[in-house]
């Protein structure tokens, strides 16, 4: 099956203590894109300006990401400047503007309308409400938000929960919508708003899966060095539904997994600036890191004599 | 194997959004006999004042933790105020007044001196060292430390790590210790200075544990309500080396099960004041909450079909 995603198509100037990176391949649906590409065919919406340099999205193309749903309006690029201090756990953002991004009205073409497998990315909840009024029957639909719409639409965000599958959102985010500071609560809160699932991401400390019946906990792979943070929580969520899609299997056991695939493309892609480490590595590398995961959390429940 | 835990005996004070509870049985030494006696017999050496109220050590003697080497001084006992706001993550101490334990000079009774798992609790590194050439031949010496004396004891702190098997720090000390931001980096500076295994305590973010050839990580159990974080780290050593202590085995597959231990007791203590789960709970309940430790990591590598 293929992955729909809509979201953010976004030139990135990033400056960490290791490098400096200027008007980079950057946005929520460019990194998810790059990162569910290495599952399956992923179909892209989203909106460039006329400024964009049209060459940095064969990064896309040549993965295979379906650029057709990618409009080309009048005006400037959606553009984002950042910093990551030591620490890399933050950014400062420096710069936004949002040029053509701020008027997108995303329009599904007629042939990605039949998408089983849909990601509303970080968008203006009522856009998402209206992507889904587009799309025919999906069979799993997962939404992203951030402060800024928890803030201005809260209320257009708490209807759009009862119109997802699962939602993914970092820690922040889920105390800051819910108003629980413990994150169990806080996902038991939006479970009984509608979705399904409940993906709490939490950076460097991993991701959490709340369902009705079960928790799970991937978490995130002990990095000698982060490059740039940027993306990691896209990456995540496009290995996630990436993986999900491919399969076609909602079990437990394949969200599991789909966890752990998520995680490993938020290992790869901090490793470099922009997409450039995911759209190097390959499905041998993906599965090498999946096999880490799994040795660095097993162990046995008892002893063995 | 029994277990010899030196380290703190404490009237604590404790303010939380939940409660207060005022001279509470307190301290590393008794978070950790608490704990470990659980699995394995604990040999406890610390010191109280003469304004102790013993009967409150009728919680360890009651699970059979053997005070024969709890020195009486006179003077006051050591005793700490401290307080938790809402998001529970670090306590504001309000008060420290070391009393009797600003003298403490750690004296290792005779029947304790073939101790084979030795734990040297949150003291100056020049006792720790001290108390190792107390002890004959132990197959497993640990070490946990603080802030304090990173800062103040740093050489004689280097010193000790030649002669422990193993340390105990959280994600700060780490980093204060080595100069390192990245753990895994922080992990190997430390690897290099003589232990053999360095576990990582990240409190509600979980536990590494690095080894020269491995790497395995705990989470910590998602709790709808933690009560009083206070003795987390200490109940996680305690339920670690009493689970080593009890099988008798440093296997890597053994020190995975015994991280996972640490997290359950430490999972416990966070439940109620000072040391009230962590003598409530009984071996199924342990048992128990290993196994859910289990089921919120596990998944399987490859699709099954």
């Amino acid at each position: 099956m293929s992955v729909l995603v809509v979201g953010s198509v976004a030139l990135d100037s990033v400056e960490t203590p290791f490098g400096k990176a200027d008007d980079v391949l950057g946005g929520s649906a460019v990194y998810f894109s790059a990162s569910a590409s290495h599952q399956t065919p992923v179909q892209l919406v989203g909106v460039i300006g006329d400024d964009f340099p049209e060459e940095k999205l064969k990064a896309l193309s040549d993965r295979g990401v379906d650029l057709a749903g990618l409009e080309h309006a009048k005006g400037e690029s959606f553009r984002w400047r950042g910093r990551y201090r030591h620490d890399l756990n933050s950014a400062e953002t420096l710069e936004t503007r949002l040029g053509v991004f701020s008027h997108f009205r995303p329009k599904i073409p007629a042939q990605f309308q039949s998408a089983k497998y849909v990601f509303l990315g970080n968008i203006d909840p009522r856009l998402q409400l209206d992507v889904l009024k587009q799309v025919a029957k999906p069979k799993l639909v997962a939404c992203d938000t951030m402060n800024f719409w928890i803030e201005s639409r809260r209320d257009d965000l708490i209807t759009l929960l009862a119109h997802v599958d699962l939602v993914t959102l970092n820690d922040a985010e889920v105390r800051q919508l819910t108003e629980k500071s413990n994150l169990v609560q806080g996902a038991r809160w939006i479970l009984e708003r509608g979705p399904k699932t409940v993906v709490i991401k939490k950076g460097e400390h991993g991701a959490f899966m709340f369902t009705n019946s079960s928790v799970f906990y991937a978490p995130a792979y002990p990095l000698e060095s982060v490059f740039d943070p940027t993306g990691a929580g896209d990456s995540f969520a496009g290995g996630f539904m990436g993986y999900l899609a491919r399969t076609n299997d909602l079990s437990d056991a394949s969200l599991r997994r789909a966890m752990i695939h998520g995680s490993a493309m938020g290992s790869f892609v901090v490793e470099g600036f922009s997409v450039t480490r995911l759209v190097e590595v390959n499905s041998a590398d993906i599965e090498k890191r999946v096999a880490e995961f799994h040795e660095l959390v097993s162990f046995n429940k008892s002893l063995e004599r």
